[in-house]
């Protein structure tokens, strides 16, 4: 798919021109971030809880404890709203009305199943590894059966998405550009510090490289 | 209040010794993050949209354009649960069963109400630019009447809420820690750069000190 069809749920319709409703934009903005938030209703309450996804095509995946709350309830073929915000500036206008932000978001509408099958979990769980940080699962120890029977797995379907994208300086009204008040864009990204080896690591292992060169930002 | 009373909602169930219930714990971490994950259901369908907030002591604060769905829902009394995630680190372990990452999160249920009185609005903006960015409100062109029935402001007093946090390096299987596998934290922080002015900025406006020592971080 290379564009989903706005509908009701996902058409944007506060500042319609920041909306994007094409699957290479919706697709970037999902495989940057290292997190989403997966929001669900139990009894007509709202429940938003953070996870880590990976992206397989046009599927979203997530995982957890066998034993997990919220994963058993996506076994029913709940509805599912998946929400991914990446933030990259905080817009300062003249006015406090015309305040904003820079940022990449996507809205995501689904409904989950659990992969059961082990070769595809193994898969899924790979895409999740890779997805975290590139090269991870060549170099981990990889799940044994009792972990793989430990872990739940989720895939969802992308069935309605869209983008809402701001970028670039602050608007204000015509007639405020003459106050003398500064106005500009603070930009705001993530960082990946140094590594910090942790507690009893072997001598000789060298921090390796997929991890010394990591970086996730555009 | 000092302390949430863990109930049916807020209880954190997995790995339980990473729950916390007191008010000044997830204060902290409301009070750091730029943007919150707002969820509510219509229908019985999920939604989930990024806002930014402010907390009022025991209320959160969030506004949007008078015209806005969302908040026209909020009039009704709608349960709401807000989610604010603050990633703070990749955790490498040498299974990759014991991945994970370093968070603090909070999760608060609440219903919204949308503010009428004008006194109380404009506060309410003033706090909501204020956590954005400190000193902001006293430097920029503040609410015409216009503008001010242009926006609606919800207040959600918190109900239940719980946090949420990792720290420290991975833990592993006891047989793991002799495996030659490289393990460790990759610490990730939100870095704010040099502010960038907007367009036609007058003449010998310089950046305020608020911007220049603009900081987010712990």
């Amino acid at each position: 798919m290379s564009h989903f069809e706005p509908r009701d749920r996902s058409q944007i319709r506060r500042i319609p021109d920041r909306g994007h409703y094409d699957a290479a934009t919706i697709y970037d903005i999902i495989d940057e971030a290292l997190i989403c938030h997966v929001g669900f209703s139990i009894d007509d309450r709202p429940f938003v809880l953070p996870m880590i996804h990976a992206r397989d095509e046009d599927r979203l995946l997530f995982h957890g404890a066998k034993a997990s709350r919220m994963l058993k309830h996506f076994q029913g073929g709940l509805d599912i709203c998946v929400t991914i915000t990446l933030l990259d500036g905080l817009v300062l206008a003249r006015s406090v009305f015309h305040h904003s932000m820079n940022y990449r978001s996507v809205v995501i509408f689904g409904t989950g199943s659990i992969i059961e099958d082990p070769g595809e979990k193994l898969r899924g769980l790979e895409l999740l590894t890779e997805h975290l940080i590139p090269g991870r699962w060549q170099d981990a120890r990889l799940p044994s059966e009792k972990e793989m029977n430990a872990t739940t797995l989720v895939s969802m379907r992308i069935e309605e998405a869209s983008a809402k994208i701001r970028s670039g300086p602050p608007g204000d009204d015509e007639e405020d550009y003459e106050l003398q008040i500064w106005a500009g864009v603070l930009p705001i990204r993530q960082q990946i510090l140094d590594p910090v080896a942790g507690d009893r690591i072997s001598e000789g292992i060298p921090v390796p490289d997929y991890v010394r060169s990591f970086v996730r930002m555009r």
